[in-house]
């Protein structure tokens, strides 16, 4: 271990590993009038994460970043033994970007023997990423309630990579009325335009050469709908497909054109938009996503009344 | 309206009907250092109701009571629609107990158009109560967490009559980290013993006569345990449930003897064992209960871990 190493998580940055000993530190905060910013993570961080972190420390006096790899929102046949880890960098990063505090449970921390409770928003769970991962937003709801009681931060920061993660906390939010912001940030990409993921490792050369095949095809959606006038989603959808696919290893999941709120597809293309892909490539599955604001049309008079950024 | 109905709520109580009004009372409250004690009802104040705002009254700085008969945790075919209310009665009687602010939502306020959020905790939801009354429990939970995060307490006071619901909301509470403390409170009983309930109301004075006898029977199981040595479950519940209903119209829905942590029914009298019974009685479900700790048998040195009143 170099002596930098040995540093992190010691000098400037608590640690915990209890949820009791995180939530007396966000008591003590919160009682001196303190605003808390929790960045929730699975950890191997990347760009992504730490715009999240270094958003929070703009934003609130108190910065927490969880590190917890959710056994609850992976299915049995699912990468949750082989899904990075790498705490000692994790630390080191998170200290960088400004977190005051990183609380790094173990699952029995967090899930005793006999756990059982479980938070469910409903129907838009089962679409898109639900669809081929059942029960896997029940364990993201359930994690992120329970970090919420645990930290209880006034915002919460997360990726717009995970649109439809975004669209389901703030919904469960909303409905169970819980006091914290959600705040988005932006997709941070490679040069070529690939989303950065922790899941980006499983990635081979030859796959990686053909991964941002995603990304082309929103740009290409984007291009269509708002200079090309496209306004059918089935004819867009094959066509992205096609231009994923062709002469590539990768295995299309979805490619969804919904309303963000709701998650419903849109029948004709109108008003805002979100495009989303779901594809295998190898052993990993990648998500990517663009939000449209589709000119004209019925449901262009909506677009004030959507989720803001904060 | 008399002079007095008409003080009822403006004078020395605040009434809210929004979430958000409600939450910005509760916000204020906590940054300016006060403790708050949430008394969550479904109206159609007891002396039981009473005793959990007098209690809250003494042990916190603000009271705050809810009222809200919850439609998520009524079955098809139960009695949501004449459920009691009576709520000019219930802020007078709240404020004489020492409430600082009554929550007087509307469904559509709890529950606006889409709303599908549930929060279940599990196996135990299905025993007992939850047997006749299926979804009844995750109802519970779900209005009981939005409660929370609404009105932000220290403590929320519940009563001892609802044992199950009790165990239930503190696992959820456990599972969940969220930061409150359950109070509970003593049963309060008629002078022949039947406990206090808003679904008393229903009894013609014929049923009325004999709704005793739930009690009666609880008090008898007790004499059999520590007077008579009794520790067989079978024998004990084929005499009570015949106590209960020879000659009576009482339709016995269970008589359990269980763990009263985990709701798991004890083969063998031991420990500390939560004896419920659930009967009909005309319009009528009447429960009650009895918390007895066995003495002796393999289970006596577990009463030491249990949940203890605060």
């Amino acid at each position: 271990m170099t002596p930098k190493k040995k540093a992190a998580g010691t000098e400037g940055m608590k640690r915990f590993q209890s949820a009791e000993s995180q939530r007396r530190f966000s008591r003590q905060a919160r009682e001196a009038g303190k605003k808390i910013g929790l960045v929730p993570t699975m950890g191997a961080f990347h760009e992504g994460h730490l715009s999240l972190i270094r958003r929070a420390r703009a934003q609130n006096d108190v910065v927490v970043v969880s590190v917890f790899v959710n056994p609850l929102q992976f299915g049995p046949h699912e990468d949750y033994e082989h899904y990075p880890r790498d705490l000692a960098r994790d630390l080191d990063r998170a200290r960088e970007a400004g977190a005051d505090a990183i609380f790094v449970p173990e699952a029995g921390e967090m899930y005793p023997p006999g756990f059982s409770t479980r938070v469910s928003v409903g129907p838009m769970t089962t679409q898109l990423c639900g669809a081929a991962r059942p029960g896997h937003f029940d364990g993201v709801c359930t994690v992120v309630l329970k970090l919420l009681g645990i930290v209880q931060p006034h915002r919460m920061y997360l990726g717009e990579k995970d649109a439809q993660q975004v669209t389901i906390l703030q919904k469960m939010i909303d409905e169970l009325s819980v006091d914290v912001k959600i705040v988005t940030c932006p997709t941070v990409r490679e040069k070529d335009g690939l989303a950065l993921s922790s899941r980006n490792a499983y990635l081979a050369p030859e796959e990686r050469a053909v991964a941002p095949r995603i990304y082309r095809a929103l740009r290409f959606a984007q291009r269509e709908i708002l200079v090309g006038g496209e306004r059918e989603p089935e004819r867009l959808r094959a066509r992205m497909t096609e231009q994923i696919t062709d002469g590539t290893p990768f295995a299309v999941e979805y490619v969804a054109m919904v309303d963000p709120e709701t998650l419903v597809e849109r029948r004709e293309l109108s008003g805002r938009t979100l495009i989303a892909i779901a594809a295998r490539l190898g052993r990993a599955r990648l998500i990517d996503n663009l939000l449209i604001h589709v000119p004209g049309g019925r449901m262009a008079e909506k677009v004030g009344m959507t989720r803001e950024k904060r």
